[in-house]
């Protein structure tokens, strides 16, 4: 066994000796229950690396904004509220931290605690606490074939504009809020559809077949199916969802094997680690 | 009002609307309350990057464990337990993510979440969640006039090997949980006495007094005062606590005024971004 594998086998028996934790790696979120707490806590944590998650040039409000707007959005997935947040900091100048901070607290999330640093590129870590009704978190699991596939909206759009912000993606809070008890499993396009799509699938074993995606203005119906950065929601569902579109259908077959008008779809987005 | 006093502002009226967050930014850790829970829990993230906080030679594993063990020292400050963590983690390649991880799961605390992103450094983010009886967390601003000021080991030793790791500095959680409800204020000696004692004073509203510091081996009283990455625990009560060592006592005077054999100590260690 190669010694990755161990390590991942090592953190998931870890993370199983744990009673509070619910759902550890895996998922948008963690999903962790305190003792006689009424709701589930959803955690989420992301790095935003300048020259990685945004280009160089990109405003560090823009910057800021879109670091928070990351987390919301695997909030967003889990059908929960956001609650407060963690931020870990690391800039060259207190200016640069300035405006970089005035873009995140444009979400209005409280911030209960963080750290700080300097170094020449910005390096941003969000830790996201959300909430939810007590195993009323939405999943990536319960896809059931049958099922239709949805999404909140067109795709592609932040790969057509070559990922550059501002605009900074909006997250779909209120629409995941609006999921809970409808969706049988979700999961937020951070990836891009062919990577996401391929994720629920594995995490609910079954596959998918996809005849019409919506496609945003100004993009290629390759930015739909394989452009990251679109923050929109991929959920299944038994009927249809107001304000969503159908793309597709949940269907037994070869366990995460996505297909597009009957071709096999590979999964082609960004991957900071791709397998060799 | 220069605008960095303006966000920091910001952050704190924000945070305090939130109901859940019965301390925010200024401790160790903070403190929330989910509703409901029998328990508070203390939450905490450290921003550990190569060259900033370790050296570029260190090797992948003891940065992993330095990484955790600067989050353990912050949950025993607190006098809680630590329960689990998120890892957000960029490096080079999988190798160097192997071995970090090997070193930062020594200490068997269960990873619920995290990220994974690449970059030539190593940069890692913990957050850490712990937790304490309601009510029970020790916290910076407690201390009073008369009470004795206390440390749990003897002080400068890794300023004197210049900061270097291995050996992996030893967080004393099992020594901050043994001073709940004995300790009058606590806090971990990340940044040196001189500093740290500085803030506890401040966050009390008094001053303090040190007559005999205990010198690590081969340290410098300089070292004493001044040097970082300790991760003894400084704390302050009314009646001695086996174990610790008296350093001297809180006085009224100054708020922040901390002297040490009568002659007034600046706060001299390490600060990422100092005041011009």
């Amino acid at each position: 066994m190669p010694p990755e594998r161990d390590i991942t086998e090592r953190i998931r028996l870890l993370s199983r000796k744990h009673s509070e934790i619910i759902l550890g790696i895996g998922d948008d979120c963690a999903i962790v229950r305190p003792p006689g707490s009424k709701k589930d806590l959803v955690i989420t944590t992301d790095l935003s690396i300048e020259g990685v998650h945004f280009h160089a040039d990109a405003s560090p409000a823009a910057a800021g904004a879109k670091a928070l707007a990351r987390g919301l959005s695997d909030i967003a997935a889990m059908g929960a509220n956001p609650e407060y947040c963690f931020i870990s900091l690391a800039a060259a100048n207190k200016r640069i931290i300035d405006h970089f901070y005035r873009g995140l607290l444009s979400w209005d999330v409280p911030v209960a605690g963080g750290d700080l640093s300097r170094t020449d590129k910005i390096i941003c870590d969000v830790t996201l606490v959300g909430s939810v009704p007590r195993d009323k978190a939405l999943r990536r699991d319960g896809a059931k074939p049958g099922d239709g596939i949805y999404v909140s909206g067109p795709l592609g759009g932040f790969a057509a504009r070559g990922y550059r912000i501002p605009p900074v993606p909006q997250p779909r809070v209120r629409f995941g809020l609006g999921l809970r008890g409808r969706a049988s499993a979700c999961i937020d396009l951070s990836d891009g559809l062919s990577r996401d799509l391929h994720r629920l699938c594995l995490a609910s074993g079954v596959a998918a077949k996809l005849d019409e995606i919506p496609v945003a203005q100004g993009a290629s119906l390759h930015d739909a199916l394989h452009g990251g950065e679109d923050y929109e929601l991929l959920f299944t569902a038994g009927k249809a969802v107001k304000g969503a579109v159908r793309i597709g259908a949940i269907v037994a077959g070869n366990v995460g094997a996505v297909s597009y008008r009957d071709k096999l779809l590979k999964p082609r987005a960004y991957d900071h680690f791709p397998r060799r």
